[in-house]
């Protein structure tokens, strides 16, 4: 199937935009050289990839920011959200991801990857279908329109010393078997929208033995690798005191680190870390919004790009969703570090908006394992149109209209969005958004009365 | 003049939710006992003073983060700002001021305290009517129907060792007769939603001789009085070079500051300057966006919040403006700076987003000299109604309202707005933005094209 000619006035691509006259056309939901698509708007950019989500978070947005008994924390956090989620089924799931997933349309995501632990029913037991939880996300993200990479998380141990998992933990356990069964019952589904791969919830869930095991199966060969790492101090010096030496470090050592792989946060990282980091070809997976809520504190951005580091970016906890967001304030908390400006641009002339959308484009896409993040033949055809009618880009053009659609205003740029061919948002809007508002009042308010 | 009964849901005072029972009515623009207004929704809030404004920089936002050839700060963004102001007249800062006003009407700021000091031709002359700017920014105010605080600026020294204005800030210059005639022009123009007040630019602008001198003259007693303090190390270096001291220090030492007063930024204080200012009564003007967008450093806010200090919030550049924004990453940036949470409340149990909301009313209130700020007998009808349809807003009660209201999310929440119980915004839509937006093209692009 092919759509109608891409006249488009400009189109963004690596550092700049390309006139219409080179637009590429579509075929089959990816871009090619061969055809043209009609596609109204001055300013055409690649969707967004959004690398990490926990998307039943989103119902708590807002519900943690009330003080506690004493200080509070991350793992104050956490004991909130594991009370959130001692109630959800796979239905609630399904209609708060579906929410969620079009609101990521909406602000520019056009990919999703799913980090996703919220495996077995409230009691701990097993669903009929063991994979039920991440059908309703496959479900989910197929009702909105968005590309998924469902990462189903091994979550073990409830820290280096190999504890056991807490009450509220248990509907995260799988062994290193039933973990495999998952994946290899999901892999199947795949197509051009679905790809499956492989979450370690983090270094303190997953004992060395069954990492190596379960990277050693025929199943995971060639699946992108996502992991939580090095989030909080407290887990950098449990890793120390067991293990002798750091989490990022340990990892670098202990496993074959490279493009397949993302390290979700990476916040607390020494010099020589963030060196080897950045040449490993892992994607340092970057949640500014959720690691500022949650007080983990700054990755060390200047030197990790300085060192050729790949990132990308995700939406996490759902506080906020938004690329704008995330990538603003990812430069905004490096310059209240430093007290200096354009921290990210890291030679004379580059502007910072295009630096930072185009370096999460790669990044986003490197940790999804698919060809997307690029106006290219064959590429996903994956776009956004911003809003040229806007008061915040009048006068604009070439990568201020990228500083601008970054850091001016409060109001959405993006207009339209395309993901593998198909308008998903129009004029703003989604087909499906009011519906699902509905859903998501019924399934909130349900929960709000237990 | 009344308007019809207030049957409101519930209205946000001080710490919490009235029933619409306790719902005050509106009389000539001021909430009254006696009668009630109209008002749909289920969550009314007061409007957000905002208490620091350049209005003509918000036609710059998004222009000034690309690298230059050396570090970028405060001190390079300054000279592309310079030169972005040189070619503005009176005309241009008006249309900018009213895109800008109906712009921070729709986020929920209602009033703004407008730091003006762009008064003279670009070539410096004396327009034939001295107030021509201010008389511009006026007249925007009204015709976009926010409430304005007028605070024509001192502007007379380089720094602090009193060399000259530079070339490009000679637009900027009063003598202390030239800048008291200008208040005793703007003064009897002041109205319920116009009041007039003095700021001194800087420690580094203001001889200590000029300060005394207008604070001495009859026009300027009962005026609010604003000055940019302790915003960048440079300056409070600079300070202590010559003065001995620094500048809030010096500040608190010479002049009277209490209730009157706003310290704009404040960001640099030893811990015992944080202390005196607390104490007295003057208002900190913290601008978290620009603050961060120009690299200035972290304010010292549990210290300042534990002793007592009062504070309000201005969206300064206009980089963004948004009191959701303004709020969430105040907070935020003492989270990643602390890595703990929740640390504008100080006591268990009190919500993050009530307490910042009420405490930047208290001090946006003060910093304007107005009585406004609360739904209170006597207080300027300025409120805000939330859009309790959207999701983000689902099953939210009480304080987790106002969490909700500025943590959750990025799509306004801000549906309806009043300003002296006028009606300014309706369903998220200002009567004349069309028109603005239209206007402000016009303009920009003429800009552009010099």
């Amino acid at each position: 199937m092919s759509v109608p000619p891409l006249h488009a006035g400009n189109i963004w691509h690596d550092r700049g935009w390309r006139p219409a006259s080179q637009a590429p056309g579509i075929v089959d939901g990816r871009f090619a050289r061969s055809t043209a698509a009609d596609t109204p708007g001055r300013f055409i950019v690649p969707g967004m990839p959004n690398l990490h989500s926990h998307a039943f978070q989103r119902a708590m947005a807002g519900l943690a920011e009330q003080r506690g008994p004493g200080d509070d924390s991350f793992w104050t956090w956490r004991e909130t959200m594991y009370a959130f989620a001692a109630a959800l089924e796979p239905d609630d799931v399904r209609v708060i991801a579906t929410q969620l997933y079009i609101e990521m349309l909406k602000a520019g995501y056009t990919h999703v990857c799913e980090f996703h632990y919220l495996h077995h029913a409230p009691n701990g037991a097993r669903y009929a279908n063991p994979a039920a939880m991440s059908l309703a996300l496959i479900e989910a993200a197929k009702d909105a329109g968005i590309g998924l990479t469902l990462l189903p998380v091994l979550y073990m141990t409830g820290g280096f010393d190999g504890r056991p998992l807490g009450e509220r933990q248990r509907r995260f356990h799988h062994d290193v078997g039933q973990y495999v069964a998952l994946l290899e019952q999901l892999k199947p589904l795949e197509n051009p929208m679905l790809n499956i791969g492989i979450a370690l919830h983090s270094l303190r869930a997953v004992p060395p033995e069954a990492m190596r095991a379960v990277l050693a199966t025929s199943v995971a060969r060639d699946m992108p690798v996502h992991i939580h790492i090095a989030e909080q101090i407290g887990e950098v010096q449990d890793c120390l005191a067991i293990r002798g030496t750091t989490p990022v470090a340990w990892l670098l050592d202990n496993a074959q680190v490279d493009e397949r792989w993302t390290l979700v946060h990476a916040t607390h990282l020494t010099g020589h870390e963030t060196q080897r980091l950045a040449k490993s070809g892992a994607v340092a997976g970057l949640c500014p919004t959720t690691e500022a809520n949650l007080g983990d504190g700054l990755f060390p951005l200047a030197d990790y790009l300085d060192a050729g580091g790949c990132l990308g970016i995700g939406s996490d906890s759902h506080i906020s969703v938004s690329p704008v967001e995330e990538l603003r304030w990812l430069e905004y908390g490096q310059r209240l570090a430093t007290r200096h400006r354009n921290i990210s641009a890291r030679k004379a002339g580059d502007s910072v908006g295009a630096t930072l959308w185009q370096a999460s484009l790669a990044g986003g896409a490197r940790a999804s394992g698919l060809a997307l993040g690029a106006i290219t033949d064959g590429a996903r055809a994956d776009l956004l149109v911003l809003d040229d009618a806007s008061p915040l880009l009048v006068a604009r053009e070439g990568t201020d209209v990228m500083d601008s659609f970054l850091f001016a205003g409060n109001t959405p740029l993006v207009r339209d969005v395309m993901v593998a061919g198909q308008w998903r948002v129009r004029d703003f809007s989604h087909p499906r958004e009011a519906e699902s508002a509905a859903d998501y009042r019924r399934v909130v308010e349900r929960l709000a009365s237990l």
